[in-house]
């Protein structure tokens, strides 16, 4: 098991560190996306550098390519892709469910056809948890249904049971070692009667760490946020919480208020790819001609290097260019850009002065200078 | 004017130090190539860390994108892509002249279309080292033409005479400061009697090095060889000379032990993105089926992050999935590679043993467990 020791409270946010095989994780924490065995543009020394200290793998991508049993007889996810730090893995139910036509769900498990080569592969709750033994995961995820967007009460009821008793499964079945935790997902859509009956289900198993799922599906924040305030209180105050998916610095400050420990998302890998980067300001396109001649940093004040060692005209250069350099610095700087974030949500619990920060955050997004992020979505795979 | 010290030679070989306005360079040195103002998948720093003391830039593509005026307003090449050490130009010459049907070729200079977007230019001797200055080159190359290959002696006696006529008005127009050299390029295809016309009337203007332009155009290494044995004699000593988009290591070596001092060639660089890894014993495509569960590293005893940290199961799993940090990586490995064997040259010429040094190389590439390198060409562009 996993280990998890509150040091501060603000309001319902917590500040805790999580303890690992491979480390302790501070939170509130981001996840940066590592789904095939790298975040995509980076070197893993950069990631830590930029201050994460844990990042996601997807069970469904590694189990396609290059299989569960090649990354274990390499030695592992960690040694493989050389990260030394702690790794969560999803389930590959989120991506599994996504491939629609190609998947035959039962209450065994799903089948499904690979997006790679069309071969025929069984997924089940035990096959998730030994695919993600065999990665070494620190943290596996327990397989689930992510509950389309919208589902009506009755469908988000009966896709929610079938993920409670393969959550029952996956307990069965997983390996307890010092330092592997296996966490529990809440699901029930946007109803709080079903959110309660899972977070009870969840609770009657026990899990390591319970994380929010089902959100960040085109429900929209205040939704969500509503979903989290009921959802929250009815899971245990000692285990971490991990809201999955999610997503914007202005949804994770607000999650973060609201009692959630643990974030992943693609948007700062996945945003940097196509030029968009994060600023205190809000986002904006370095591919926007108004860059072109500008000397100035893409944010004053950022520690990352393509803030201190680039102007912005040089990054809009390379994207205009087409040159690997710019996905990778735009990458490097949000990754740096939320590990900010996150540092900053700590150091303001720490000190009971969450919403002070929070509203200093959100006045800084409304200067807004900037473009509005377009297109970018919220997805935990890469 | 750039300065140049011999501290040893080893039969025609030499042990140089070239010094310029942001630095020195060892040589024989190998250039890596950054076209576009970067040197496709490095930072800056990791460039330099291979050991590379100087890298080229390419007229032809700056000065398209984004402009040469536009590098200059931020503050020439070196600010703008973060590589404070010296940086040679080429002429854009050669990419010009390899715009077949889209360019037009006076006596005044050459008159071409953009391949970006169709847009009219004007390149001459004069506005090819206006260009050069405004990126702020510390090594200018010459605009001469490229004689393509294969050539009549006519022809290449016709296109080696303008080139000399061209080289006369760059050294007219070129300003003089300190640290800062302007290099003549012999041409005159395999002809020797051509050569040594064009390496006279180069030496009677003066140049602060010497280039040999034309070679590695398909003519073979073995004719390229005979042409630097009778070209290199008839360049003054006390000059660097550099061989312009040469090549394989093997290549390099040869050509070395024939007087040559600087290198450039996007191979290292290319090749890296399409899998290839040079090694001691010959290239590997890391994309072959046989690499794909291999725990061993790209190359025994190679200190790149690439053999330090990684497995060539991982590599081939990151070119199979189309990760960036493949390149990334493989083209580090090249890089570091090459510099390996420079620094062997360097000090073998130091010890007086180069050839002891090439009959070791040629003894390891000869072990040749390893596929044939395909479809990689040696331009000076990337």
């Amino acid at each position: 098991m996993t280990g998890f020791r509150l040091l501060a409270r603000d309001g319902a946010a917590r500040r805790g560190v999580l303890t690992t095989a491979h480390g302790a994780i501070n939170t509130p924490a981001f996840m940066p996306v590592g789904t095939a065995a790298t975040v995509k543009g980076m070197l893993p020394e950069q990631v830590a550098g930029t201050g994460a200290e844990i990042i996601l793998g997807n069970t469904y991508h590694l189990m396609l390519r290059p299989g569960a049993e090649r990354v274990a007889e390499l030695g592992g996810l960690h040694r493989f892709m050389n990260w030394p730090g702690p790794i969560l893995t999803d389930s590959g139910g989120f991506q599994v469910m996504s491939l629609a036509g190609l998947r035959k769900l039962s209450e065994q498990g799903v089948t499904f056809r690979s997006h790679l080569d069309g071969t025929l592969y069984d997924l089940t709750p035990e096959r998730s948890i030994d695919i993600q033994h065999k990665l070494d995961a620190d943290i596996t995820m327990c397989f689930d249904e992510c509950t389309p967007w919208p589902a009506t009460e009755t469908q988000a009821a009966e896709s929610m049971r079938l993920s409670m008793r393969w959550a029952r499964r996956c307990r069965d079945v997983f390996v307890e070692r010092p330092g592997y935790g296996l966490f529990g997902i809440v699901q029930g859509s946007v109803y709080p009667e079903l959110r309660a009956e899972s977070a009870a289900a969840l609770t009657a198993i026990g899990f390591d760490g319970y994380a929010v799922g089902g959100l960040a599906v085109g429900e929209g924040q205040e939704l969500m946020l509503a979903t989290l305030e009921t959802t929250v209180p009815q899971l245990p105050a000692d285990r971490p919480r991990y809201l999955m998916g999610v997503g914007r610095p202005s949804d994770i400050v607000r999650a973060v208020a609201r009692g959630i420990d643990m974030f992943d998302c693609v948007m700062p890998t996945r945003s940097g790819r196509t030029g968009q980067g994060f600023t205190k300001r809000g986002t904006l396109n370095i591919r926007n001609a108004r860059h072109a001649a500008d000397p100035r940093p893409l944010e004053e004040g950022c520690v990352c290097p393509a803030c201190r060692s680039y102007s912005r005209a040089y990054l809009h250069h390379l994207f205009r260019a087409q040159e690997m350099l710019g996905p990778m610095l735009l990458t490097w700087h949000n990754l740096q850009h939320f590990q900010e974030v996150m540092r900053g949500l700590r150091g303001a619990i720490e000190g009971g002065r969450l919403a002070a920060f929070i509203a200093s955050f959100e006045a800084a997004e409304a200067l807004g200078d900037i473009e509005p992020l377009a297109g970018a979505d919220q997805g935990d795979e890469e």
